[in-house]
């Protein structure tokens, strides 16, 4: 029989009257004759709230302490949803992470998945029940509870996709899939029937909220089909896919942007090798992820480096780099908050010349000054104020002419 | 070096400021030189709000998913309470009884403790943390999560103690000590020194709120003595201990009644034997405890029999007994919630006569009737209407003296 996983993210699952409606997407499922595993987000804000409260007692808490804590969330809503199912007549049962078996290594609060024992899921699955599984969480083989950090949920639905060999894993959403732009900003914005796991990892890596890169990766390796669709309206979402041929037509599938980064530059370091390993090294010990990366030839033999990390991690960042400062002999240390970041992607890019001309011109035409410029075969970034980034959304999506663009 | 269980109920933790607190009497123990293993309750009224979710799905939620539920209440709080620690400074680690080895059986929401495998405490006290371990929970031999229902963190408190040969386990809760009788309703009640487990294992099943008679039970299985305190005053509570001679000089320690429990009789059931067995087998098995029971001979040769269930129970008693009436040849079915229960308890009833006719006298002289009576060889309970309770408390009091009883 056909497996079925179904993600429903925290505004989704926010109280007991979406659970209910929750409830029904997944019946309606498993009466169209497939089996259903379905994982969820914590209810709402719930995950914000703890950390609230634990902000009244820690400024610096335990990462492990933290994983104890915000694990309940997800916890709650497994057994809200099997009751609610089961209200309406259909046999579940909800599993913890670590109940279930998916196991992950120890790094609280950014866990990684590293196996999933599926039998569990499997039986329960035989036995006709809907499973129900907490998101965002596993367990280390010491038994110790940890959380996959950002797009946790999502990565747990496509780890148990690709074990399972779901047929699809629908990503229940607050939207109703991926649109050319933002369509807060852009309202001529299209909404794409599919888009392939490169130009997706690329929008998600570039600050598309809709699904986190790390899944899609996933859901890329495993070959498996994304589907991120509205659990509010009952239309076809976006699919996210392998790459096809005819996808190379549309030179840009769509314009993306984040706030959520910062600028740290070290101004006046040595030119000579190595430096920039030390540096980059020593962040990726402090786990901090490290986005563009950019080295200017500076006064008298020194360079500049300059690059971006996610705003969560800027404080530790700078304080990695302001201590590391001597040690790389870097003449000064500056930093800025103020910066945004925008993207266009598209697989067809690999086959059409002149696309970053483009995009240049267009934000150039706005008076809108390039700051960083970072490209790979399927996208091209540019780091810009934050104060202009919705002109530069609007500019881009215009450029393109991706009003009209329409896949369907 | 000697260790020290503490256990602290909702109302001690029900906000980060009184977990700030629970810190500070956590961490004074353990800088006395103690080893130091906390249970900790839900926060406040965690439980009761989602249960109140819970009724909004399903007017019969599955035990399972409600023990799945629920028991995220005492996890949110051993995270936060080890986050409050190590602020202070201390270290400190969370357990839940599931990670901590608390194997219990599968009665879901009414789990016994089955063992407990200390090693992993024994480790992280050894290796100089306060260990924090989740009441009301532990999981069966599958890794299924369970509750231990009412005065479940008492209890693992106690088999906690037990296990680790605790020197004494401190009960903190909202009130500092055994009074009496309910200061709430007998202004001049005083609070007792110390009590036997049997005395104190009597006025729990009788209804004081102070501890549950399961925790006592156990308590006195393994001889470990109780302390019940306060977590929001500094005054010495009420030592629960072994029986001393000296004790047997009061007759009565306390007066205790209870609201909680509900009345059914069956009416006309034949006088043949088996009959009784019949029934309470039939509750037995429907997993519903009984309380009080009476027979009374009827007319023409049938019996009446009355029993007391505590309220929760009472829909499902009354359920199974009407289901049952056939069976039994009884003629009716009656049932009655507007009844209370007082009860007098003292270990000094054993070796002083006449205990049960004082009592009686002093409701008698009150027009209080009495529906049924029930003794033990230290507690006489009498049902009355529960409308004469406060009444019925004040009068038995006074007549046995205990305001000017002062043990200490």
């Amino acid at each position: 029989m056909a497996i079925v996983v179904q993600k429903f993210g925290g505004s989704s699952v926010a109280n007991t009257e979406r659970i209910r409606h929750v409830a029904d997407l997944v019946i309606r499922e498993k009466r169209a004759g497939k089996q259903v595993v379905v994982v969820v987000s914590a209810m709402g804000k719930t995950t914000d709230n703890l950390l609230n409260m634990v902000s009244e007692l820690s400024a610096n808490p335990n990462p492990r302490e933290i994983d104890m804590l915000i694990s309940t969330g997800e916890q709650v809503t497994i057994a809200m949803l099997a009751i609610a199912i089961h209200a309406k007549g259909e046999k579940a049962i909800s599993f913890t992470g670590p109940q279930v078996g998916i196991v992950t290594d120890n790094s609280h609060r950014k866990a990684k998945i590293v196996r999933i024992n599926e039998e569990k899921v499997r039986r329960a699955l035989d036995s006709d029940h809907v499973v129900i599984v907490a998101g965002f969480q596993g367990s280390t083989v010491d038994n110790e509870v940890t959380t996959l950090g950002r797009g946790g949920s999502d990565t747990t639905a496509v780890a148990l996709a690709a074990v399972l060999k779901a047929e699809v894993c629908d990503i229940y959403t607050d939207v109703d899939g991926v649109y050319s732009a933002d369509p807060r900003i852009v309202p001529h914005a299209h909404k794409l029937a599919e888009i392939s796991y490169d130009e997706m990892l690329e929008l998600a890596s570039l600050g598309a909220k809709v699904l986190h890169s790390r899944s899609v990766e996933l859901a890329k390796n495993y070959d498996v089909p994304l589907q991120v669709r509205s659990s509010f309206e009952d239309v076809p979402g976006t699919m996210v896919t392998k790459e096809k041929r005819d996808m190379e037509d549309i030179v840009v599938s769509g314009v993306a942007y984040n706030r959520g980064e910062a600028k740290i530059s070290l101004i006046g370091v040595p030119d000579r090798p190595g430096v920039a390993a030390d540096l980059f090294g020593i962040l990726g010990a402090a786990n901090i992820c490290v986005d563009m990366i950019i080295q200017n030839v500076g006064e008298s033999g020194t360079n500049d480096i300059s690059f971006t990390v996610s705003k969560d991690d800027f404080e530790n960042a700078l304080n990695v780099v302001e201590k590391a400062a001597a040690e790389l002999q870097a003449r000064q240390v500056r930093h800025d908050k103020e910066i945004a970041k925008i993207s266009v992607v598209g697989v067809g890019m690999k086959s059409h010349a002149g696309v970053a001309a483009t995009m240049f011109r267009a934000l150039a035409r706005n008076q809108i000054n390039i700051e960083m410029i970072s490209t790979s075969e399927i996208k091209i970034s540019c780091l810009i104020r934050e104060a202009d980034i919705d002109r530069a959304v609007h500019a881009i999506h215009e450029e393109f002419e991706l009003e009209e663009v329409a896949r369907q």
